[in-house]
């Protein structure tokens, strides 16, 4: 698909949010199609997670997106799905991989939405492939769980703040789920969600900096609650993290079952995602350094510090194996 | 053009603001093509003002609108528009008065966008229709000064509030300025802005009663400021005054001009709405009556009241009118 | 892409327009990459003719369209590409031909946007396969004269008209071309026009027969006048032709470039759509007799009539091919 005005900011970059979304669409594609493969009851394919994705290059207006996806491992439950998407401009024929995701999606039944249905398992190349597919299996239901309990926070409103602090750049939208944002479940599609997400995300980057900014990668996103057609949902983002050249921001998405349902209001995402600040000619600015004030912010700060210095000794340690 | 599942809520009444995108389209277009119809500087028609609008019929989805427009005053400044919408049901043939809008557009150069240039004057089949509109522009010029005075107000965040208070419902959203909300000056549609402030709206009026929820009316509203491409707008309402069967909701619009000015956030837009809730039938329900807490709020709840009851008058007057 | 509530009916049929939009883009990706294959000026393929093409079956929402593209032919200045697209039921497995559609391009320079650049010529299987190809060359490009000349008809409007005349379904919409709907030149995407040419028809066909109606074929298409952004166009449709089972309806494309530009407006493009009414058990239905009334609506159903024969004996002599 071209890559159109309405899908990049000012400086002609594409949102992050509508390259997760292509993602996303990929994604549940592909494995409600395997998990229906089978004579059996039919389902929908609902994400369950998304791991860790790093924006490699940006991607323009007028640029083709090719987006391909491919089943790697299944449990008994899951689907996990590899995602790449290239970037191609269709004038010079210069393709960019622009990023790599990994997608974990759960089969629910048509007809009775709460239950989760089997999986018809894929056939490996190599036993190998299976054995990693288990890991990654296990890993990511570890780190579901510790999420899970992350997940009773909640950003207050703070008037008249300081530049630069927390309460200067948080921000928050509201939005009613329409039919275009479902599933045939009814759902809202993972997709939409991330790229609300982004888009708060990027305005809390914007306001901190007052530069142009661009999505540098999303940490792993867990999925805990769906969502269905009809609630209000609060997306609120704040800033948790500055280095030397980029911005962390913790994401929350609740949703308001109001009409229809006695149900409370709910969280059901969070994330953290990461930007940089881009001058004029697309080179990483340095970013002013988030002011905290209180001791959860202190705490979180550092909390963020500690996943910026792992991410960034993993890179090293794959760059030095690349190098070998 | 036909109404879209994601023109509506899940009832299936099409969204007020909508309809209001709809009918500033419509004006936009037959000013700017009038205000270019004589050799001269080319311009752009800019929103100023909205004349208070009832939405007599809610239309569905499937159906068909049928917008015209008319222009029916012209100052030397300033246009006037009369917009009608039809809903028409394609099917049975049926087609109802959705709502009648009045709007005031003035041209600004395409070269120098500060600029507000003159208007071709319309010849008048009578002397009279001339007087009457003068009058109109005499009275909306007045009531744009007192709003201008109005407008300092701000919204504060509420933390932990009771049911039914004014903090309970208050909502707000933020939106990113893309290039499709823009004219080819680079500002903001006004129907676009006034679309998002239905959606605020509507949000806070489905908060306080939890049911199925219309726009009934939309008060005047006057643009005072424009809008630029890349902005961040805040949206936000509180509601003001509930009567039996109708809420009263302000709302306002704030814009950011966040990346490339130093110019700090400033108030664009403000507005009145009234919604009604329905139930499944579509009759009206009795609206549970808003608590007010602060001397603030009591005082926009008499005022409030003071606007209900002068619309009710009105509305008495002309139909006792209508009946001789 | 899987498809929405937003491209269906209120039936859950995908709009013809939302197909021919998908098919244009693939055709526009797949041209452009080709012309900027080689060194040189850089350009943008441009369409200029879509041929005849049939609905096979319809699409349903939540079904998957796949869509592929392949260059057939080369001349000097323009490209011939083959689209196919297939519904997928991702539940069940099974797959459709949705339709098949052939569509020509011509490179327009990025920097001259009147420079049509030289296209590089592909190479062929078979020498049968190039001049099978020139001769479908040579057919369009008689036909794209024909209609030039056809192109100075108006729609004027009816007052009161009586139930399945002419002038009792015609109907028309206008559209502000906003950034999104364009290519890197700032013209409007051909997909979006038939999008637009769709959605009146549609509106046409229903007005005349009160029932769920569904794109059935489009005759050949030509583009003889690029659109430009912020441009308004009018899109007209008026009937022209019933048969026992189908209606033909005539589209035409008017161009207002009227803010920036002191050209007048002027045809853009015109074109006729078939289309049946379905059951709500999806079974054609018998449609009433369009009543003609002035000598040019007794012409133009002779001359509707004179088509419908045509491609009823084309398909009748395919079908006896098929089965020798």
């Amino acid at each position: 698909r071209i890559m159109r005005p309405d899908d990049a900011n000012i400086a002609g970059n594409v949102h992050g949010g509508t390259i997760l979304k292509m993602i996303e669409e990929a994604g549940a594609i592909i494995s409600t199609r395997h998990c229906n493969s089978q004579a059996g009851e039919p389902c929908v394919a609902a994400l369950a997670r998304v791991e860790r994705t790093d924006f490699l290059s940006p991607m323009c207006i007028g640029e083709v997106a090719n987006v391909s996806a491919e089943i790697t491992y299944t449990s008994r439950h899951s689907v996990e799905v590899q995602v790449n998407v290239m970037s191609e401009n269709i004038l010079t024929g210069a393709k960019k991989v622009t990023n790599k995701a990994t997608l974990w999606y759960v089969p629910l039944s048509l007809k009775n939405v709460n239950k989760v249905l089997e999986v018809p398992p894929i056939q490996y190349a190599r036993k190998e492939q299976e054995d990693e597919g288990k890991k990654r299996y296990e890993e990511q239901k570890l780190d579901r769980l510790e999420t899970k309990q992350r997940n009773g926070d909640v950003i207050l409103p703070i008037i008249n703040p300081e530049p630069h602090t927390v309460g200067y750049s948080q921000s928050s939208l509201i939005h009613l789920v329409g039919p275009s944002d479902c599933t045939l479940l009814g759902f809202v599609h993972g997709g939409v969600t991330m790229k609300l997400m982004d888009e708060v995300a990027g305005i809390v980057a914007a306001r901190h900096c007052k530069t142009n900014i661009v999505t540098a990668s999303v940490d792993a996103i867990n999925f805990h609650e769906k969502i269905k057609k009809g609630c209000v949902i609060t997306v609120s983002g704040r800033m948790t993290f500055t280095s030397n050249k980029s911005m962390e921001i913790e994401v929350f998405v609740d949703a308001d079952p109001f009409v229809d349902e006695p149900r409370e209001r709910y969280r059901a995402v969070s994330a953290f995602f990461t930007y940089v600040s881009l001058s004029k000619e697309g080179k990483p600015l340095p970013v002013p350094e988030l002011l905290t004030e209180t001791e959860d912010e202190k705490r979180r700060f550092e909390e963020g510090k500690g996943r910026y210095l792992q991410t960034k000794a993993k890179r090293q340690a794959q760059m030095q194996q690349a190098a070998q």
